[in-house]
Parts: C-alpha cells; structure tokens; sequence
C-alpha cells in the first residue's frame, strides 16, 4: 500500500530540493550546509532536516551534505532515478504545451500516446505522440507500459476519463482540470492548480508597497 | 518592502487552505476543526495552526474555524480579496491555455493584453484579449494599470521579455519558462515548475506496490 503517512507537503519539498541540488551540482558544488539548501528553497532548515528524516539519515553535523549523494538519494526516494510512461487526455491548448514540454521528458516522464475525442484532432502526431481516438484506450494499453495518465480535458469530461484510465489498470492520475476526482484508494490522484501560483505572487506584491 | 519572513511555502498553504474552505463552503459547512482543515489539505493540524499564527489569532479553542470568516481573512492576507491585472508574453500552446484559463479571472486574476514577437500571432485575439507586439509594451501600460506580467515563452526569451516588464514598473512576475530570472530586490518573481507534480505523483505511485 501506498506509504501515506508521507505528507504531500513533505513530498513537493522533496521536489524542491531536487531542483536546488541540482542547480548546486550545475555550479560544481560539492558540499551543502542544510541552512544553504533550505533558503535556496525558501523552507527552514529544521523543516529541511525533518523532511529528510523520514527517509533516513543524510549529511554529517559540522560538514554539511555531498550535493552529489543527497540528489541520487531523493530520486531514488522519489522514484524518478528510472522512466515513467504516460498517456495523456484531452489534447488542448494545455495538453499540447504538456506534450512538447521537453523538460518533462529530460527528467524521465515521457508520453506514449494521447487522446481526444475531437475528430480534427485524432491521428495528429504532437511532439511525436500520436493522437488516438479515446475508444482506443484498451488497444493502447497492450502496446505500451502506462505509469501515469494526465488529464487535461474540460472539467466536464475529467471524471469520465479517470474512471476509463483505472479501468485499464493505471495507477497514478495527474489531474489539471478544475475538478475532484472519485477513485478507489489503491489509484494515486494529484490535482494541479496552478491558479495558486498566482495566488502566492499576489501575496507578495501586495505586501511591496 | 515585502515581508519576505513570511517562507513562501507557507504561503503557498495559504492558497491550499482558501480552496478547501471554498469546498467546504459550498458544501454549506459554517464550521470547521483546524484537525479536518488540515487532513483535507495534506498538511498536520499544528503546521495549520502555526501558519495561521503568522497573521494573528483565528479560531476558537475546542469550536473550530468560521468557514466564511477564515476564507474572508486569508483572502486579505493573500491579497485576492481585489482584481488582480495582468499581462502575458509568449502566445504559444501554454500562454493561450492561460489567457483561456476561466477559473483565473473569477479568482480575480484578468489579463487586459498579451504580447509576442511571432508577427502571425499579433494581431490576433485569444479569448478577448489582444495580442500585441512586445515593442507595444510600454504604449499598453499607459493604457492600462498592470500588476502582473506572466511570462510563457521558451527559456531563451524569458529574462529580456523580464527586463522590459521590470522596465516599464511590474512589480510580480511569475515566470513558466525553465530558467531562473535576475531581477532587482523591489520585483517579486516566482517560478512556476510543473514539473515537481510529476515527481510528487511518481513518489506515492512508486511507493504503491
């Protein structure tokens, strides 16, 4: 079963740090002070320690963190130290800016294939994914290895789609359209909302003046 | 200046805590305890609780929260209680599913124009808003009052199309493209990485078998 007692908040710092550690090992940093990594990442480094503590103990007292080590570490608690397969649906403005988004491909998530129900849009090829016609979910499936299947349809049709992934047996959902998704526990949802980035940066304009 | 002690993770659960009151308002809740606050939000009560206490006292011991009173309060704090304008440079597959994003603008977040250098772009209107060329920028600011610039174009764009919006006196920018923005200590810029959702999924799907 899914190890749950994880906090999600606990796992996007693990995210956080990932990016941190690696702009470090890009500028060919070796060693990291906890204090360093966590204003790189905007946390505390108290906060820093006790999400690592979860998984182990990382870094010597007095010396600090090997940037090296400690990034091969959290992907590996992360799992993004191997390739993760994704389908995609919903093949609009957002899910083409998805499907060519190159970032997403260098850090191991790549897409397979994708779907629409929109004529116009069916046997398109975006980025190299070919677009298929959602009836075509269960043939796809027994040509390729599924991880992760991201929905980026209408609010609308975003449940509908859901239910026809658990369906074929995928376990992880990323979720970008406005709405909760209903799935049993052993499928793992995360919801993207990207609006309360805006929310943050509005925080601190309003509080320049 | 801004009030940088507050850690931008705590304000980025301010943002998760204003969406799970507004489903539990909907759900017609006029109370709530900081424990079901925080479980529906993935965070433990004592971090709500903590975060909460940056910004005065709210809640009564052994009651709960208002639900319309906390949603009321934390709109201030953030700043969402007011329209929020915005413009946008970089008209590709991400920028027009923003300038399309409806829940943006009913949380108060309009775009009043966007701005590109693809001369078959400009010109054009991508859901009521003009497309203008960047050269345009500084004519569209005496025009209208801007307090956010969204910068949706390709890495190797992004710090130019900054320094025009630093320019011209936007004071936040959030920032989709993969690079890091130098800016001066009087502009707020967040980086938007969707990335981290991916590894966020990744974890707890790994952690599933």
């Amino acid at each position: 079963m899914a190890d749950f007692k994880i906090p999600g908040i606990t796992v996007y710092r693990l995210g956080l740090y990932v990016r941190a550690l690696e702009r470090f090992l890009a500028e060919g940093r070796e060693l990291i002070s906890s204090e360093e990594l966590a204003r790189e990442c905007g946390v505390n480094s108290a906060q820093l320690r006790k999400d690592l503590s979860y998984f182990g103990q990382f870094g010597v007292r007095g010396v600090g963190y090997s940037v090296p080590q400690l990034l091969k570490h959290i992907r590996r608690i992360l799992g993004t130290d191997r390739e993760w397969h994704m389908i995609l649906a919903g093949v609009g403005h957002l899910g083409q800016a998805l499907l060519n988004y190159e970032l997403l491909a260098k850090r191991g998530f790549k897409f397979v294939a994708a779907f629409d129900i929109d004529e116009k849009k069916i046997g398109r090829v975006v980025n190299d994914v070919y677009v298929y016609s959602l009836e075509q979910l269960p043939y796809v499936l027994r040509e390729h290895q599924v991880d992760i299947g991201v929905i980026t349809t209408p609010a609308s049709a975003a449940q509908e789609v859901a239910d026809r992934f658990i369906e074929v047996g995928i376990k992880g959902i990323l979720n970008f359209a406005p709405v909760r998704i209903q799935h049993p526990p052993d499928v793992v949802v995360e919801h993207s909302d990207i609006t309360i980035l805006f929310d943050k940066l509005a925080f601190y304009v309003h509080r320049l003046d």
